[in-house]
């Protein structure tokens, strides 16, 4: 990128069942908490990006309303959308925005309500976001059975097993029990994620994230901002894309997504960073299974051995690259519009040693995001560093 | 911008009510066209934006669809929505990652195939994206209503007259008929707008934009690009945004739209350009109003002249100012997602002499897009030239 371009601030709701608010009130939560980070108010923001699905819920255009309760009004002429990984578009548009000179000070704000509507229309909807026209119409795919699909691949060629799976689960109720902001606060055993209501083969209840509602919010500014305001920042060290068919049986591969794959090579790329520089992250746990795939996909461990990682305990706190001390996407929640933009929350407060009873110790201050959209249909992989 | 950015292909379907095809394949008219005609192919293209506001047809999540049908699998990480203005949203987008040094070569599409739903469902669809949860659904306000409401406003204090509009709507028509992608082809006159069904008065079906289908696509370069690739460049000069407040109620004026008026000084800040130098714009002319009011937001009139100006032919073609040249919103038609960048495929076509039976005369060479979302919601004002 052409300017270097910094997070100031930072900003997330409570996650969960939240119908104490609708989209208004639950968008200011973050973007208030991530102003008084900063030590800024709404005059200071010069453009606003706003990353919602625009869940199924009363408001089919989320942006206006939830932007002008914010105290916005003016600043905020876009909405973005990449399913799952709607919080990282936004960011990426917000980088954008300042790295090109548009604007100086630009905020992102990531929300989704999801349980405006119920259980069984939230999977077709998520359904809706797979393939629609042929998997979903045709076989009923819905996103439990397409990582079902990825699980059961896993299992059969790399040895996988259900109770590595279940590990993932333990590690992510373990750390979102310590977090105050989460959806699920439980601890959960290996036993009782086997144990629990299968959704999808090899997938249970326990290896799924939550039907979640929140809102995150982050503060990107150039380096001449930073200098004008004397913030301390966490920079955005590199970016990486990728997206790939909506057709899982169009995909090359069943064990991996090629989108996250691309994106991790991008960002490493930029950012002259490579995997074992990592030391913190937070990746796409919708499933399980998935957390095992992105330690695979973004190069912690070797194809295949990802399930080894977890069970070496090497991605616990101050393991050799920790992952999800906020309880990730299965126990902390994802509603989606906000998922992109927690996970810069969370590398940022832990990057900044902010992160209290998770805080994972830094050698050289390093650390990513990795945020998948659809089943593989989008990803972003975001590289900050101190 | 920190760096220079030019438009080198364009293209465009045929817009109306397109039941010949789904979004896939109207969405590679567009890019099809685009790629021919700056000498690409899909490798070429880097990263690919995608404006659509997802109307309410089959598919709720658009973009992969839609991107993978026209070859775009790996670039195509992020949809965008502005309602109205979402194609000039996406044409910011890639703007800024162009500018901003992620990518040199950037594709922004834009689409929506609204004639899936019924228009008593398309009216309700417009309401949810004016003021929902009191404007529409205490009063049933829909957009004619919104744009009635502004019409008698202007009537009120400018004296401006039905007859005045009546005649946007014949300039729109007229130019429509030489317009072989526009929607409705038919010439008008004064009698037969003022004689037309009463939508909400004053506006009546003709003084309105239809319900229509099509896609735009643009490609963005950085000089780097257009170097390498001999191009021939039309440059962005300038761009600017805003925003409002989507209550009518809480605007502190119904004679124009800030949103506008503010994009409008940003982008001719941003260009150094002032608004007698503007020689050729596409405005946003939803309902006949609008293009009398955008007339004043732009600085083309004073403010309450911008019937004058309509009625002294300035607008014309070889006028002082042309506007609309190839049938704006009212006759060519108005999908929302594709209506930013057909704006600007109509300036490039212009600035390159490439217009045909409706090529202006220029001397500087200067073309602006006038894109306004929602009710004034949100605007954007791009300034173009060679």
């Amino acid at each position: 990128m052409n300017k270097r371009v910094a997070v100031i601030g930072i900003g997330s709701s409570k996650f969960g069942r939240r119908n104490d608010v609708g989209i208004r009130e639950l968008t200011w939560e973050a973007v208030r908490e991530a102003l008084i980070d900063a030590g800024l108010t709404q005059k200071d923001i010069q453009l606003n990006v706003i990353g919602s699905t625009a869940y199924r819920g009363t408001e089919i255009y989320p942006a206006p309303p939830a932007s002008e309760y914010s105290g916005l009004v003016g600043k905020s002429p876009i909405r973005v959308e990449a399913a799952c990984a709607t919080g990282s578009a936004a960011a990426f548009t917000a980088i954008n925005a300042v790295a090109s000179g548009m604007a100086d000070i630009v905020l992102a704000i990531g929300f989704d309500k999801m349980t405006e509507v119920d259980t069984s229309a939230s999977l077709a909807i998520g359904g809706r976001g797979g393939n629609y026209l042929w998997e979903f119409h045709m076989y009923g795919t819905t996103f439990p059975t397409y990582y079902a699909l990825y699980a059961t691949r896993h299992m059969a060629v790399y040895g996988t097993t259900e109770e590595d799976m279940a590990l993932a689960s333990v590690k992510a109720h373990k750390y979102a029990s310590l977090n105050e902001k989460a959806h699920l606060r439980n601890k959960v055993t290996v036993e009782e994620v086997l144990k629990s209501r299968p959704i999808s083969w090899p997938i249970k209840l326990l290896d799924s994230s939550p039907i979640s509602d929140g809102s995150s919010a982050a503060i990107f500014a150039s380096e001449d901002a930073v200098r004008k305001l004397h913030a301390e920042p966490v920079w955005v060290k590199g970016i990486g894309y990728g997206s790939d068919t909506s057709s899982i049986a169009s995909r090359g591969e069943w064990t991996g997504l090629k989108a996250a794959k691309d994106a991790a090579a991008m960002a490493y790329s930029s950012s002259h960073v490579s995997p074992t520089d990592v030391e913190y992250a937070t990746v796409h746990d919708c499933f399980t299974i998935a957390e095992i795939m992105a330690y695979e996909d973004l190069g912690f461990a070797e194809k295949g051995k990802g399930a080894k990682l977890l069970r070496d305990g090497q991605t616990e706190k101050d393991g050799k690259v920790a992952v999800n001390l906020f309880g990730g996407l299965k126990a902390k929640g994802h509603p989606l519009g906000a998922t992109g933009l927690a996970m810069i929350y969370e590398v940022v407060k832990q990057l900044r040693e902010e992160a209290g009873p998770v805080q994972h110790s830094f050698k050289n201050y390093i650390g990513l995001t990795h945020n998948v959209g659809g089943t593989g249909h989008y990803a972003y992989v975001t590289v900050l560093g101190r």
